[in-house]
This record gives structure tokens, C-alpha cells and sequence, in this order.
């Protein structure tokens, strides 16, 4: 996070002033990406400064702030999606703040920021403001949000994100397997997506589960038997599906 | 299928001779979109054509050979992915083919039919020729697999298509649910499926499952209480991703 959060601060005319991190070597190679950062040593003697961003795992984020020396009244902000304001309350001389980017980052990838939703909270008006002006200059998607909110949204985002890109290797695995390149399935997957975002995607639903294809499903799974996890998968994601087209009454159109 | 197949062929320069459906409205439907098809009202008395094409749900592929009257030595090709060619075993009289387009139908959307992979076998080489000429006026992806291939490329599609959209489903209605619009997390969507064509999405796996973040994982489990079917999905796709983390190797990089 904080290697494409650095470099998108300074571009957009911040200072980032210095950075910290448990591996000396990431928070040089995060320093070097930005003009005029210091390269922290510890979290004893920190420089004065606007804001403190935590760009931290969510479980790494109370030991920081129980290790770490802010100064009196700074405003420090996690960029967490399910860590409540409230880790903030053992900590009265602070002034915490959440500055939760919805984006998923990994190294090398390009972020468009100006269209990653930026989630907001703060334990005081003051502090809001100050990550509203922070954020605004990165993002045109800016909202504040309570800590239930964004832990709502977090959980969705895993769904719509995480589990799908474990789908996706899932295939990408089998794929080659089969000794099939895996562009051959992106057009299907480009349209899936693309599908799922101008409908509901439970009305988008098609494929051997939402029609009860049996002989279908049975050729599947006799064909993932080297796979027994992902057999057991298929055999649980085919049974939501037929559970949800009960429910919600799905589209049961021919299709792949 | 065919609501989409018979326009395209149409705008290939091919004659739909005439359209048969098991429900006569989807018939007259179909045969409405493509100048002078007919409505064809029984398998008994078909017109003749140089090819006819069962776009069919699989499981209805098998009924629709055994009542229909083929003229002998037609060449009959099916349009499902997991169906073998032997399915056309039993009717030595016509000649069985298959004409898999790799891709998700649902009414009302525009396909890009020049990027859809169709996928070919024939049970002789004139019909293969004859598949092939089809095929490759409407795709440039043309090509020749076997049935297990087939198989194999269409549970990989499963996997890539029927199972995210269910995942994308689930995201949205907890969206929903939690009063938050759809639209926040299509940069989050796009970027996902960006990364995952990429790169081996299993090295793109970013959240709390890959990271083996537990307080996160016991929040979101929480927060799905009301839902227990997809909080038992939620801990077998995470058991799942952690499990092929520690078989793979995966990027453990903080993240979303």
C-alpha cells in the first residue's frame, strides 16, 4: 500500500516527509520512489508533520501505535478496511483518523487513483477536514464512512475481489493443465465482469449450476478427482448458486 | 444462444433457413432477428441446410437427436461445451459436430463475436471443413478440440465465469444490504480482473485470507451471522486460498 500511496501523495504535491517500516529495506525502497523522504530508523523520534499515515496489515497497525512516539495532538490515520476508529481509544493524545483506500495493490501494477474510492473517518471535525483536503487531491471518489460502514464494504470487497481472484486461479490452474493458454478465456471473462456490473449479477447467473444441468456437473467433478479441495469447492459453489436461484429467482437462460 | 448466434450468422451472410424451439415464442423470437427464417413447428419435417445447429442447454441436446428427422447425412453440430461428440454416436444417418462459442449469453447483451473463441470437432473432415468456414466468418478464435479438451476448457470457464459472477452476487446484495451503491466497487472489480490477466492471479491474491489475518477473518464472519450459507463459503474459499498459499507460493504483500 504504502509503495503506491507515497509516490501518488508527491505527485499530487504533498511532502512526504519520511517513512517508516518493519523491513528497513521497504521503507527505503518506498523513500527512494518519493523526492526529499527521510528513511525513518524508529518510531521513537518522529518528525513533525500534517498527517501519519498507517499503510499497515490490519494486524500490524496496534502494535505500531503501542510502539510509536507521535507527537502531542498529531493526527495519525490507518488505511485499514475492518479496523474499527476505535483502536485509536487507548491512545488520548493522538487524534485518529481512517484514510482507507477500496483498491486492491500489488507491486508493479498502476493504481488510477482518481476513481479509487476513499473511505474516511475521524475522531474529531478537524481531523476529518484534514484527510478530506488530503484525500481530494488524490481521488474523485471520496466518502466518510463509520467504522461498521467500512467494514460492510470491506467484506464485500473481499467478495468481489479476493474470492473471485482465487476463482480466477483456480482456472488459470486448470487451464494449463489442459495445456490451454489462458487468453483463450479472457474475452469470456472480460464480458462476465463487465455483465456483472451493468445487471445484478444474480440475474446474470448462467452455467450448468443455475440450470440444474446434473450430467454437466457430474462430468466437472469426475474431472477435478486430482483435486479433491477444488472439488469440494465446485460442489459448494454450485449448491449456493442453486440455493440463491431459489431465492432470489435467477435467470435460467440457455447459455454457457 | 441462438437469440444471439442466428443475428450473427445472419450478419455474416449466412441464410437461417429456419428456427425450431421448444417454446414456439422463443422460435418465432429468434427467427423475428434474421431476414426470412422460418418458424419451423416440428422436428419431423426440417428443411434442408448445409448445417443445423443445436443451440441447446446440454442435458436437452441428447431428446432433440432422438425426436428429430435429420435428411440424411446432415451435418448436425451441438453448441455445448461439456458434451462429447459421441452424443451423435447413436445416429450413424447424420453427421455429428460440435460449434462451442467460449462465452456467458445473456439476452439483450451485444457479444463481440470476432473475439469469442469457437471451438470445433467433427466426426469426419468435410464436416470439419464445413465447421471450420462457419466459425471463422464469425471469430477469429477459431479452433479444433477434442471432446475432452473441450471438457476440460469449459470447467475451466465454470470456474472463471459462473463462479465469480455468484461471488460478484453475493458482494452486491451485502452492498445492498449495507446501503452502499454497486458503482463503489467496480474500480475495485476492474482492477481485479485486470491483475488477474496479468499475472497468474494465484501470485495477484491480496486480503485477509492470504494474509492470514484473523481478527478480519472473525469480524467478517461475524458480520455475515445472518447469512449462514455464505459465511460457510466464506470459510471454505478462505480455507482454500490458504491452503493453495501454502502450496503456491503467494504474494503476502499488505494489501486490500
Amino acid at each position: 500500500m504504502a509503495q503506491h500511496l507515497a509516490p501518488a501523495l508527491a505527485a499530487a504535491g504533498h511532502t512526504v516527509v519520511g517513512v517508516w517500516s518493519r523491513t528497513p529495506e521497504s521503507a527505503a525502497s518506498v523513500a527512494a520512489s518519493v523526492p526529499g523522504a527521510a528513511v525513518l530508523g524508529s518510531l521513537q523520534h518522529l518528525p513533525a508533520a500534517a498527517v501519519y499515515l498507517l499503510a499497515l496489515p490490519d494486524a500490524v497497525v496496534p502494535e505500531v501505535l503501542a510502539a510509536a512516539q507521535f507527537p502531542a495532538g498529531a493526527l495519525v490515520a490507518h488505511t485499514a478496511g475492518a479496523l474499527p476508529l476505535s483502536v485509536f481509544a487507548a491512545y488520548p493524545r493522538i487524534r485518529g483518523g481512517v484514510f482507507y483506500p477500496l483498491q486492491t495493490f500489488s507491486p508493479g501494477r498502476q493504481i488510477q487513483w482518481p476513481a479509487v474510492p476513499l473511505c474516511l473517518e475521524a475522531a474529531d471535525a478537524a481531523g476529518l477536514t484534514a484527510l478530506r483536503t488530503l484525500a481530494t487531491s488524490l481521488s474523485q471518489e471520496v466518502r466518510e464512512l463509520s467504522s461498521e460502514q467500512r467494514l460492510q464494504l470491506h467484506m464485500a470487497a473481499v467478495w468481489a475481489c479476493n474470492f473471485p481472484n482465487h476463482l480466477l486461479g483456480i482456472s488459470h490452474a486448470l487451464l494449463a493443465q489442459a495445456g490451454q493458454p489462458w487468453e483463450l478465456l479472457h474475452p469470456l471473462i472480460r464480458e462476465t465482469v463487465d455483465k456483472a456490473l451493468a445487471l445484478p449479477p444474480f440475474t446474470a447467473q448462467t452455467g450448468p449450476a443455475v440450470r440444474h444441468d446434473a450430467a454437466t456437473l457430474a462430468r466437472h467433478e469426475a474431472t477435478l478427482a486430482a483435486h479433491p479441495d477444488w472439488q469440494t469447492l465446485y460442489k459448494e459453489l454450485t449448491a449456493s448458486i442453486q440455493r440463491t436461484a431459489a431465492g432470489f429467482g435467477a435467470n435460467n437462460e440457455a447459455g454457457k
